[in-house]
């Protein structure tokens, strides 16, 4: 039971890392991360402060980016307060002008990383975000058919607005 | 352990919808929802029933679907019995010809879902299916090279085919 | 409980798969399969051992290969010591020349695989790699802009290092 709920808070540190990126909320970024965690990227490596700035406006230039996670495998070490998680992903980023390969294309990506838990919170101390493979999606993207939901990062998405709409209806 | 059971068959409820949808098996893609369920997609928004009447249709026009999902994070309200889930996906569909972009095309999604549990099953009371991107796959189809396993859509896949065969194995 | 903690040994076969094949380590694939174990797949149909045997060289043909799994069900049968996982993925895989469409493609595929518990241990009896869509990405592929962590298939993967290097840092 122990072992599943420590899976679980793992996993979820990998989740709101994505979901800080996707939805421009950097303080949700930095949450993944311990105080005096690292971060090693294609184009960056040092400490999760430094990293934050540096991610911040290369996020800015694309118009959305979609970091979808699949194969997650968690070993746990020492005591069970040590783990190394590595997980894949494909990272889809899109921009303007829609043929500018620059802005507009897709890449398949493993996060390494190396949680610790500290006061009952695991988070990450060091992070290997391994570039598997970089594709061109530009002059591919396809504008919507019709009217739906879309993505904002300004903290109006449907996830937020739904989220508050139903924390005010579940507890009435 | 309540907790994680709750996020195991709010996740079942998701893969369920994908399978249904994959499959054409549009009891499963309603069986996500709660009776009075409402969808909101790209082009449609109203209740359940209506939307598998609309979805059906465009479903047919393809050789298949693919909806592959990543990303699940939950966030149980009140007294548990309301989750706000939010998955990230892709939706690959493919048709005839290969080169018509409208029948073979990949989207990003988010599905952000109200999920709740009435007498003790959890199902869908408002989706919103939040199109991320779309990119053309038009003229970069593949035959297989060889034979081997393929999908099917009319009950004899081999997720069928093997099912019913271990159902009989493991009783006997 | 135990359902949960099966399900994740369930899940963790199938991971360790898709972390054997693109790390090659054949060994691990090995593993995924009871010893009698059977694969159907494009182009193959048989034992563990001989499907082993054929896969090696088609994945040496690549740089690299990423196996990206998403939808994960299962269901249990008998007194629960048989199941049926199906698994969604795909698989993308790159190569040299970067515009030799038969090195740079991207399949999507279903694992349906029918596993069993011998002596405690789940692994794979049977199973059909259900072959989805097969896209071209000849021509697409982009060189990573900057230094920075990249796959191994050597046993020097930046996974292998930090493993070894948190095992000993959490014993001390």
């Amino acid at each position: 039971m122990c072992e599943l709920s420590d899976r679980q808070q793992i996993h979820d540190v990998v989740l709101r890392y994505c979901r800080g990126i996707d939805r421009l909320d950097l303080d949700l970024v930095r949450s993944a991360y311990h105080p005096d965690g690292v971060d090693h990227h294609t184009g960056f490596s040092g400490p999760v402060d430094a990293y934050v700035a540096w991610v911040e406006p290369l996020l800015r230039r694309f118009d959305g980016t979609q970091h979808i996670i699949g194969n997650h495998y968690v070993e746990l070490f020492g005591d069970g307060d040590h783990a190394v998680a590595e997980t894949y992903g494909t990272a889809v980023h899109w921009g303007s002008p829609a043929d500018d390969a620059r802005r507009n294309f897709t890449s398949g990506f493993r996060y390494v990383d190396h949680m610790t838990r500290r006061d009952g919170r695991w988070a990450i101390v060091e992070r290997f975000a391994v570039r598997e493979w970089t594709r061109s999606d530009a002059g591919t993207r396809i504008a919507p058919e019709a009217d739906g939901p879309r993505p904002r990062r300004d903290g109006s998405d449907p996830l937020h607005t739904l989220t508050a709409r139903v924390r005010r209806t579940a507890k009435s």
